[in-house]
């Protein structure tokens, strides 16, 4: 599934650790060339880090529900510059319920916490059958 | 600035059209090529919907206050799978304020309304000299 | 349904219109009494604001959907001091979906808009008989 | 700072823990009584809910900062019905920034997780004297 997004590609998305035990699921990515806020500026731009944790809560949600589950909405508060090599989005699902999903998604890059997101999924509905 | 960004460049962003009077600012991305959820999904990933509203966001709010402005938080809400050609994000200023600026960026792709955002950007400090 | 809720009628809702047609909803309520941030603020509370646009959302997406649809999430942006004499909320459905409805809702005080909330509701489950 | 607002005392809250080291601070109400969805429901409503996220969110960074801060955004999402006897909201000040300060909430009411919410806080601006 990660190597079938374009975007996921050109940012260099990788996964660092699945616990399905415990929902938690992390990503991570560098900070500059294509996720670059400008050419050679070395922090990441807010749109590479929103895309970072939508993808983050998206797995961390499959993996617990078992298939594809689209973002109903995202929130992304971005507190830092987000510079240093690598940035890395840790989600935790704080609700799996029946028709909506609730996940909870940290980025630290250079140490510090940069962004810290929060997206609504859709469970998909039961077949019958 | 347009063209320094990476992101906007493999987004293949353009503006479409500012309006300085009234703050509305438009851009215009393809839903297909590097935007796609997935190869040949024919529809764009949540995370090029999200980067294409926060540099709407960003752009008309620049526009206003003339100087570049951080996003300090981006909420996103994904109404419909964004198919068609092209996808087209229109921003208004819904607030110019002394520190905070609040802008709602309707997205539109195939005729209809596919993801609506709202943006929270810092107003730079005033400089004293 | 109005008169049922206590913080309704504590805070002193009531309805100025309805058309059913655009799915627009209007709520007034007092900026002082008990809505007041502090006593003799003459501004309502933060609380009293997100109230007001969480109800008005939920009864313009029940009127439209003909049946209670529970909040599943609500944002707030706080514009300015909502003082005069009293606060208008208006709701619009922007997406009334199978799942989940979107609802904007503009909140005018003093003649200046004060607030602008955007909500999630649920959908019910169609029954099958 | 409790006691003069109406909504407070009208809902109940009462402090129950400050942890001026961490950040953090909670509050609680009762889910019923003046709280209640509708007469006899036995569950809080939305905005009840919402008003307890908002100030107990404003006073965690109060004691951080050491003076009012005006909420510039809020968001809540209702995870479950919020019922049993009282609902607790506890707040933690994920950052407290020079211009903006953001604080997250978690509310439990009956041994569940009900509601979890994150508000953007002002930092009052520095006097110069």
């Amino acid at each position: 599934m990660m190597d079938s997004t374009p975007l996921h590609r050109l940012l260099g998305f990788r996964v660092v650790s699945i616990d399905t035990r415990t929902g938690s699921f992390s990503m991570a990515a560098p900070t500059s060339g294509n996720a670059e806020r400008s050419d050679g500026a070395g922090q990441a731009h807010g749109g590479a880090i929103a895309t970072l944790i939508d993808s983050t809560a998206t797995y961390a949600c499959c993996i617990m529900q078992g298939k594809a589950v689209p973002t109903i909405n995202l929130r992304v508060d971005y507190l830092r510059p987000a510079g240093g090599e690598e940035m890395v989005a840790t989600a935790i699902v704080r609700r799996a319920g029946r028709t909506v999903s609730v996940v909870d998604v940290d980025v630290i890059a250079g140490g510090k916490l940069v962004a810290i997101g929060r997206a609504d999924l859709a469970t998909p509905a039961q077949e019958n059958n």
